[in-house]
């Protein structure tokens, strides 16, 4: 019998000049997919390149991770921008992404959005649509990743784009299916056996338990993983063999 | 008889942000083909896409102006900056533009570095060889526009890029067919008549009268003009009605 | 009988590099405070020097006019930023702006935050607070500029510094004395003997006559002037006149 | 007898936004003296302050490490600047600086220039001029940081500012006393014994062994030490014991 797959998704190439952010090297060999920084938010030319022969190199699918351009805020601010100016922020930043990818004989794959871009494209339908319309433009095979649900995956689909629908295995979820805010007494899983879990019933059965017993909607069809806090890297592997173990393929969708 | 052709080239989109710099709307109306601003030093997400509309109305060509990590400079300050850096910038700056492009229905037709980038590839065979390279992976149809001579244009013709010459028609040249430095008296020829004669010269004998009464070698295919200086698109409009007068159609090689 | 005095204030060095924004020559000649911009939303470390030198020869006092950290966007789109990240970037800005001052050996007066900084701090009590405390710390004499009635204005109350109510002649207000948005038809003011009367109005009677023929309470010790649309200068200068024909002297609180 | 002073520096405060550079907090428990980062090749308001908070809370001096506007390239390419552009962007730095010091109930007491500006001012008297201008225009009790024997430190005598000279513990020279190039074999000490021995020779003798066994003449009054290796922090730790071990006592200048 053909095994399962599931993606394991992972952003890629957040440092800028000097600074180094996350640890690349040993994401790379855990992931199926990768979210490469585009010089917005993170990410500069040259990691971009690098960044790009990575994922040749590992077999890696390639998307965009493009963000808000406040480099100081790391994207994580929400800023006043219109329609247009996500449009052609997104538009931008993939299609420099494009060309070091098809200068590496591949290309991009997916277009996920990084921090504050993410949640409004995932919440305001003017933006997400804004989103899709970059995307689109730049390639028409291309997939969106978004919170299952989402204002981004609906105009994914609205456009005849692919939507996938992303989990994250090391976080809890609230009963309406957001993530439960990280100042909230365990947020964060740090338990991998109960992240295994839990990507399991997001992969399966499309629900997750909650922080405080109930159950909530959550479908994954991509898995995130983080290799920015100490252990991270090691957390994300053991989670792999996790998923691995229960029958799955790791594999970009 | 089918009249010969010249190409006229501009800088476009070259403000950022609130920003504008030089009579765009009355430049378009002018050229055959624009260079335009990828956000380096000068130029945003937001007029790389009014730029390529403007071109695409138009009929203009599409060209890629990138230039070295300087806004402040303007990209006029030669920066200490090694083959692979630039190889990555102009792929950058030329991928980003390459995606508004193919988005409004055409295609980047040709490189034309600028200010100290453009010094320092025309002079310096590493880093002539790494922008052609960016230019190459591209795409392989691509023209790189430089001085005739040039290191540039020689690393062009060595990968099979087309090398187009280019002249300035305001601008008085030296002996070994440089630019004589603005400081010079007599560096910016102000009178159309004699811009137009230059034009001619660089045309259709490959060498122009220099300040100092000798005759220097010096080719075109394509003739730069300027609008960011009161009553440069003026000049440059009569300067086109003067090539005209002589026979020329105006037109993207 | 000496004359009653009123202060003129205009945005000044809001270019950047190559750009330039506003008639800052013409400007310098018209008002008695300035707001020279500080390195974020605009301005460099040359315009400031050369702004401040132009200020110190004309006799116009010096302010600091800090903006987000946006210069893509010229500080005026919304931000979500920390009472805390707030403070940082005014103290960053002023302190700049101080030493260029101290250096030509005069001092930075008051501080009037940009764009959607001023807006913001004219709201949010913490961020008034956080624009206070920067300004504080750097010289106890320093003032503050914003709305009269403003969350920012009570701020420099509660912390001893001198408040400066600041108000527009040139643009239409709403009821509860906000003003008009510029998408409304009337909502700005470009007969100058119109701007003139609800100069005098907002200085002598405390309100303004509105858009839609109510009277609002405005108070202003300052009159903004701007010099960034063609015609601005002159309108400005003939606010001028016109103010001083009434009797007043114009000159910095 | 009271014992003799050396003093320690190194450089703080290279992060930017979510980025870190260097064990800070490692760093300023060894150090006499701190270079701050101020914004231009590395630094931002937030990590002004915090670096501000953490010199005044360990007493340790506070100086300022302005460097060329390139972020990407973290100031450590020669760029072309004039002198003009220099003192202006020194400034500007050292300004912003001296503002959170003078918060903190401090006072910048130094200027160290970074990278690729160090080396410029070293060489070139017309930038060395430059920096030792805008640090006299910031205060007269200012010192300067930089070579013995350079043009930087030959411009701070002549402006009558104290000019302190530094060595490199953990860097080899070569015979015309300028370090060696890091791509020579040897070029980098790692073994702290030698490195103190290099440090007394400065220290007492005024010359150090070079790498070729020739004697190069190197007069110290500052060592500086690094932290962004792993293992320099514990590196510079055992530095500082040797000194004190030697009869040195730890303190700025």
């Amino acid at each position: 019998m053909r095994p399962r797959t599931v993606d394991l998704n992972c952003d890629l190439g957040e440092g800028y000049g000097a600074y180094r952010s996350g640890d690349d090297a040993a994401l790379i060999a855990i992931v199926s997919s990768a979210n490469i920084a585009c010089g917005y938010h993170a990410g500069d030319a040259h990691t971009m390149r690098a960044s790009v022969a990575a994922c040749v190199e590992r077999g890696v699918a390639i998307g965009a991770h493009p963000g808000l351009p406040d480099r100081l805020g790391f994207g994580r601010r929400e800023m006043q921008v219109t329609a247009q100016e996500v449009e052609d922020f997104v538009l931008h930043q993939a299609g420099a992404l494009q060309a070091f990818a098809r200068a590496a004989g591949s290309r991009v794959a997916h277009v996920k959005p990084h921090g504050a871009l993410y949640h409004m494209a995932s919440r305001r339908e003017e933006l997400a649509e804004a989103v899709v319309r970059a995307a689109k433009a730049l390639d028409e095979r291309i997939a969106i990743v978004g919170p299952g649900g989402s204002a981004l995956l609906r105009a994914a689909e609205a456009h005849g784009l692919r939507a996938i629908a992303e989990g994250f295995a090391d976080r809890a979820y609230l009963a309406d299916g957001s993530l439960a805010p990280r100042s909230m007494p365990g947020a964060v899983l740090d338990d991998p056996e109960r992240a295994r879990k839990q990507a399991l019933d997001m992969l399966e059965r499309g629900c997750v338990a909650t922080a405080d017993g109930a159950v909530a909607a959550v479908k994954a069809q991509t898995i995130c993983v983080h290799g920015d806090t100490p252990g991270a890297a090691t957390f994300a592997a053991a989670l792999r063999r996790g998923l691995e173990d229960a029958g799955y393929a790791i594999g970009a969708r």
